[in-house]
């Protein structure tokens, strides 16, 4: 047996049974093997920045790890951005990068690079395969680590020989890390914090299940604890029927504001919160001074079931506050207690399924959002790479039908369509909705032709406001006043002259698309691409800002 | 004045007049001093790899660098493949990526990552810079070490507080390093060797200008030696009036073909030949057995100058033999002698201008290559991703109009549009002619919006055979025969399912398009594209290969 087929026959005997690739040469035995293994699900990307995207999104969806085929160093390179969007995200994923034969290593061949070290900027594991009868456990050792530290990007250098080579042999899979469980101090400590008024939580990672969320849902019934969840979460079980918990918001000063006059912030699955950028005079820092930090629950462990222990000691009375009690009085020890959160205290945080009627006439950022949470199926995945508006988004999906948010957790942009594949593939039953601006979109547009391929029920809602938004904003801010709008530094933030056409990319690359300027026509166009199989686009045009 | 307004404005006292760039927050400061410093040439990108790869194709046609701004780790990632392709050409680049303020990296907030490891792989100068006061004098080493080792990619990491900090002073430019000079002891031995039969001249990297192209014109009209190019050459002026010489063959098999027999191979600017990737049981040295390598000159030496001393070497008998005994006897004692190459001898090996008719009716990728040789316009600039067509293409441009060609140098795919848009910079005055495939288009296709945005005189001629036609070989070549045209693997070297449309997308990007499906209209279109100002593509429709 080959290398390449051993390889792929023992991911799958591990549970990796997707791999988005972008194979070339170096790689073919890999993608013969394809025809050994039917287990394996290939999927082609037309860029490797579209399969790492995706191997990311698959993953926070499907809670197992999926597999990216790369070609050499260069491969990787295009795949970068959003593996480090991955290892923010502490996705579990196994990059998988073909190099040159190892006897072809020392001619320095025009595609030879140092792969290892641009591999070990986003990885949590390395490894160079060197022998054939080694390649599948050497897999099975990366599929391992992927569930290490949280979940990381494993990375495993795949020379060409070592695939083509007779003499591989399937490998069992190895057990995976767990995430480290509650801490018994820790859960006391955050039991004290939360019985405090003025208490925040703040949410982030793992916390954001379905099953955390509950928790947190019942922490806030019984506390009056503040809910807060991090700027960007890997994945958020939200909208009606889930705790109401706003964002933390993108820029320092939202932040500060909403944190100002927190007693303690308590945090789970989440890292104390830091400025996205560093500003002349801005603390980088955002937790309020002398505002103690409380960690309940780091990323790499599981934040869940510290918050169900956390919920149950507060429910037990340890430091509780009655939810009734929250806002009426600060003197805690006087506070009356309840012995659990009853059902009419955690009905009063959960959000109501009351998506607002979007303001019809030409859309804005504002009616754009509404009417995209007015119209959100139940159970939807939303993809939100949404950018300047972000502020406008998540407020307005509080109340939509139940819904599960990803978003760009590195910073890395260029993640929202590689994002909508991956989900889709990991969720076929789930409608995935990307939520998208139009500067990120261009620099993974090639995700579309994917998402027709495998026909996928993604809807992407493509906001062209012709500009650079956010940096129009962030030039401001330095003080450029005017020249954010004209001038030659200006003409670099603006996406105008020519301004992309969506409608346009979107048919050449195979995905039915309709141009919309009024809220009415958005609503229709939503049904419309929840009506009909396959994925769409919809270009809305909103005027730019400033 | 801040730095970055020192930075720039030291940057264009130094000669590096154009920005290829894809900003972000960090580098606002940067955009900010294109309004103090209008003399800096800012173009603006959809995605990192479009300005990466201008900047290569910029230097190669205007002899000096051109400066990119990338954004952190990501934005360096993303422009990553194309910097691989700079630093394989030995071309100058200057590359600067923002990376957060000094101060925030202790936040190791979500953009934050080891920049410096990515660029060392890339780079052969990299440094942060410290200090706002050194700021300037950091750029003015960066420009001066982009010149060294015969041209390499130099990385300067600017902090965003660096930028923006008051107290930057303009710094004077650096001495540039000059290349090698002639080695006398090199000269001689490849003066003996080109006297014997069967001697073959390979040329490659700095031997290929005007210059070099003309000497060893000289030298093979003295010798009768045979000219080679290398695969994948830098920057080649060549078509009519220049010598003939054939380039190597991608394939192993094809280039020992060409070069079975050599009693010995010169090289200037070239490495001495491998093969692009490894097989089972192919050699990846592709030099002859016995044929001895003489070293005339690397690539980082003056090759063009090396070529000159040798064709004046051989012009004054020392070592050369008539071109007219070349082929006619093998014993090189005996042959009659001439004091130099004639013009009659030297007209002898320039190609003729003797475009042949391309055969009308549909298209298949002779007639296209043909077709785009016969219409070629004068002084043309021909960016050449052709990959499968490549075979086809260099022998037809071979007695096209005088033209530089620019090739693939280090493999990584995705260099052609972005090549178009930096050789339209660095030479408005040039036309420029894009032959692309399709596969590799579809990785930087962003580069058609800057086309757009910047009204290049760039054609692209697009052929589109739905596949990636290459890997289809590789693919059979593995022996997988029947497999590579269908079943689950062939499918992922399979672009159609759908089709990409490129009308639709450059016309979504801005850039006029038509589809074509015979020569008669490919000829009609190459005409409305050189009538009309600004960028054009036509979407070349030709059967699949196998």
């Amino acid at each position: 047996m080959r290398g390449a087929q051993a390889l792929v026959g023992s991911l799958v005997g591990a549970g990796v049974d997707v791999c988005f690739m972008n194979p070339g040469t170096s790689e073919m035995h890999f993608v013969q093997a394809l025809d050994d293994v039917p287990e394996m699900r290939g999927v082609l990307t037309l860029f490797e920045g579209v399969a790492t995207g995706a191997a990311d999104a698959y993953a926070r969806i499907a809670g197992r790890p999926a597999a990216v085929l790369l070609h050499l160093g260069p491969g990787l390179g295009n795949g970068l951005a959003n593996l480090h969007n991955a290892r923010r995200a502490g996705t579990p994923l196994l990059c998988v990068v073909g190099a040159h034969a190892t006897d072809h290593v020392r001619h320095d061949a025009p595609l030879e690079s140092d792969i290892t070290a641009v591999a070990r900027t986003v990885s949590g594991w390395v490894h160079t395969s060197g022998d054939v009868r080694d390649v599948a456990d050497d897999a099975m050792r990366a599929v391992a680590a992927t569930s290490e530290r949280g979940g990381q990007v494993a990375t495993l250098v795949l020379p060409a020989d070592v695939s083509w080579s007779e003499g591989g042999a399937p490998a069992p899979p190895r057990r995976s890390a767990a995430p480290e469980p509650p801490d018994a101090s820790r859960v006391a400590a955050a039991a004290s914090a939360v019985g405090a008024p003025g208490a925040v939580l703040l949410l982030g990672g793992p916390a954001l299940t379905e099953r955390g969320m509950a928790a947190a849902g019942r922490i806030a019934a019984a506390t009056g604890t503040r809910l807060l969840v991090e700027t960007f979460p890997r994945r958020w079980d939200t909208g009606a029927g889930r705790p109401r918990a706003d964002k933390l918001g993108y820029f320092a000063e939202q932040a500060l504001a909403q944190l100002d006059g927190a007693s303690s912030l308590v945090t789970a699955g989440a890292r104390a919160p830091v400025s996205f950028f560093g500003y002349p005079g801005v603390p980088g820092d955002l937790v309020p001074d002398g505002c103690p930090v409380v960690p309940l629950a780091d990323g790499s462990s599981d934040a869940a079931a510290a918050l169900e222990e956390l919920a149950a000691a507060v429910a037990s009375g340890d430091g509780a506050r009655g939810a009734s009690g929250a806002g009426a009085s600060d003197a805690d020890g006087a506070d009356p207690r309840v012995s659990g959160a009853g059902t009419a205290a955690v009905d009063a945080v959960l959000a109501p399924h009351d998506a607002p009627e979007p303001e019809p006439g030409p859309l804005d950022v504002r009616s754009l959002c509404a009417a995209v949470a007015a119209a959100l199926p139940e159970n939807a995945i939303v993809v939100d790479e949404s950018v300047t508006a972000a502020a406008a988004l998540a407020p307005a999906l509080q109340t939509a039908a139940p819904h599960t948010q990803l978003a760009l957790t590195g910073g890395a942009i260029g993640q929202g369509p590689p994002a909508a594949v991956g989900a889709a593939v990991a969720a076929p039953e789930r409608p995935v909705v990307a939520v998208q601006a139009e500067g990120s979109a261009l620099y993974t547009v090639q995700a579309l032709w994917t998402q027709a391929r495998e026909q996928l029920d993604v809807t992407t809602v493509l906001i062209n406001n012709s500009a650079y938004s956010i940096l129009r904003v962030e030039l401001a801010r330095t003080g450029a006043g005017e020249a954010a709008r004209s001038g030659r530094a200006g003409r670099m933030l603006d996406l105008s002259d020519p301004t992309p056409d969506f409608v346009s990319l979107a048919s050449g690359l195979g995905v039915p698309a309709r141009r919309v300027t009024t809220t009415e026509d958005l609503l229709d166009a939503l049904r419309w691409a929840r009506d009909e199989p396959g994925p769409h686009l919809i270009e809305a045009i909103v005027p730019a800002l400033g």
